[in-house]
């Protein structure tokens, strides 16, 4: 038999990514592959808590269908609390799949094939995996140390009138780490209503900074509804509860709204009881100042073992939250190259390639420093800092 | 701002059936219009064990990150007890969230925009939504009162000779409540294979059967990897924790798998545990035994009442399984109109219209009979038939 697949589905394929990851799962090695949260800081003891307390008080309900929007004590806690410096009531937000979801449901309901979308140079490859489907065209935003370069956007907005929306994430970049200041921000907005086009602020590690103030979200510039913002719990609480939101305006959430419940009619109920109860039992701000304490004292190990070990015309920014530092090499190196000797030494990373929707950079490579632990990450930059001297 | 959704997007409309069961949230109403499993046959103690068993014994694992495919115990205990008459190993198995997930990855794998596809008519009007986002154009088969009608369909796939996939809920259907026959089940895989058309097996109603024996699946007699299967626990364990399966070929379910990488990531993985240690610590088979002796007994009331209080020509299929009856009224009647006079009765349904793909017939109406009490049901149907009566 020959498989009629439908074309957007032809152009899947296994993500090279996931195919580098295996050769990770080597028991002893060290990884700085994947973008997984520190489990010890999950709060499990807390949790066995949260659902004795749910089931004994609420019963049958939370095992039954429920609304496509989301439990709406989880949409009032989010709007009044998860988006920082903006309320938003409960009506503007939909509960989805992890903030992947949130992408994938974007690609559905703006991208036509060949429509063009703008997004950063690298940018998050689980959101191009997500795009990939609907089959738009990629316009690349180059960056600088602070994220995209408002004046090159404002240019390929010039040279592309029909883009769909921007896609960027503005705080902590995956894979670059890198942070869009203030201004920058209010620029974007401006410039997004002068082209008329949207934004998709993606937001996942805004409340990881470990020092600072928190920069106002690029949502909160906007008051004509031009910014989509997508939260998740993932990296605040735990991912494989799979809740994440999208808060977008009256008109656009009620199309997401439609979207979700032709793809799967709402998110597991009892999952967003416990979010909430665990909400209203304990201290969540508490929680996250844990997981900030710990993340911090392993980026500035890992950091420090960067500048110790690597050879000094390594680059990378100094990350103030997040996840990952974005390293790059002498524009001659293939980071895939070192990967592969670096996992006969036992340790990993993800090559940068993989970050670009177009125009390829091999000479980079992405490093999560949350998941492992310190005596590991010191071990881990040594050993991966041998292999790069060697191309030196 | 003009919104510049993608085409597939503009023709989302909010269900109108959701505008309708907004009416049937009165208090004091008696409701046969959702498809709601009865929320008291929840295992809620057991689920408390359950959990507190996982979060003592498994600890982190279960709010990580997890496998897109699904945790490994659940796809193998599906694969060989839950597809009754065919055992499956877990390779062939991606778990979804909900059997509505498996819709819509469907659509998404295979639909092109103009590409047919055939169901039946009437069908599932969760299908049509999840369906409808990859704008297919479909093609009804007609059926009797044993489901699809083996000549029609052989007609339809001679003269429609693209034709994607065949849709079809042979166990008691939604909204039907018909089941195939085996000769009829065999005949379709024949017929599948002379055409070189795959078959999608919608079964969220197979288990649930309260007399006879089960049939065996499509599937079962698919030795070519034709049929693509797609299971759920919402009717025989609980919806809220949306959990579903979709059964395929070692080459499909690489590209189903590939497509819930990109929507999703994974299901929620403490969802996936309960399941597991809810199957290893209680009897899964026990419970479905429970659960089929309350809706037996509800639909035989509903039969009863049906029998002693309706016009006599009002037409309807006894039904030996599943969750609905389907009410054929004369021609001339709009189910819609009854509705409306239903609901100032306090008694809601669901009008027929919204299960047809195409060529809309007014005069059905589908009852649930899951969800009400015995004493509800009787009432309830007294109710409705005398709004009938006055049509008749």
């Amino acid at each position: 038999m020959e498989l009629k697949l439908a074309k957007r589905a032809q152009k899947l394929k296994a993500s090279e990514i996931r195919e580098l990851l295996k050769l990770t799962q080597k028991k002893g090695l060290i990884s700085f592959a994947g973008g997984l949260p520190a489990p010890e800081l999950f709060p499990i003891d807390e949790m066995k808590k949260v659902t004795e307390e749910i089931f004994t008080k609420y019963g049958k309900e939370v095992l039954q269908y429920s609304l496509t929007e989301g439990n709406e004590d989880l949409r009032t806690i989010i709007g009044e609390t998860r988006m920082k410096n903006v309320k938003v009531p409960k009506e503007n937000i939909l509960i989805t799949s992890g903030s992947q979801q949130g992408l994938d449901f974007t690609g559905k309901l703006f991208i036509d094939k060949g429509d063009k979308i703008i997004c950063e140079k690298p940018t998050y490859l689980g959101a191009l995996t997500a795009f990939n489907v609907y089959e738009p065209e990629y316009v690349e935003v180059e960056m600088d140390d602070y994220g995209m370069i408002i004046e090159d956007l404002e240019e390929k907005l010039k040279s592309n009138p029909e883009v769909k929306f921007i896609y960027t994430i503005p705080d902590f970049q995956n894979p670059t780490g890198r942070t869009l200041p203030v201004d920058r921000r209010k620029k974007m907005v401006e410039i997004a209503k002068k082209y008329e086009v949207l934004i998709i602020e993606d937001n996942p590690y805004g409340e990881l900074r470990y020092e600072g103030e928190r920069y106002p979200s690029i949502k909160s510039f906007d008051d004509d509804g031009y910014v989509i913002y997508l939260g998740t719990f993932s990296k605040i609480f735990c991912p494989g509860l799979r809740i994440g939101w999208i808060c977008a305006s009256d008109i656009i959430i009620e199309k997401y709204i439609m979207v979700k419940q032709s793809a799967d009619l709402h998110c597991n109920t009892l999952a967003q009881q416990e979010l909430v109860t665990f909400m209203k039992m304990f201290d969540i701000e508490e929680h996250i100042d844990q997981i900030k304490e710990v993340y911090r004292k392993r980026r500035n190990v890992m950091l420090e073992a960067l500048e110790k070990y690597m050879p000094k015309d390594v680059k990378y920014v100094k990350t103030e939250g997040g996840l990952f530092i974005w390293l790059e090499l002498k524009e001659t190196i293939d980071t895939k190259v070192i990967f592969e000797e670096a996992v006969k030494r036992d340790v990993a990373f993800v090559p940068g390639h993989s970050f670009y929707a177009k125009d390829v950079r091999k000479n980079y490579m992405r490093l999560n420093y949350s998941s492992m632990s310190e005596d590991l990450i010191k071990e881990g930059i040594k050993r991966l800092s041998e292999v790069i001297m060697e191309y030196y």
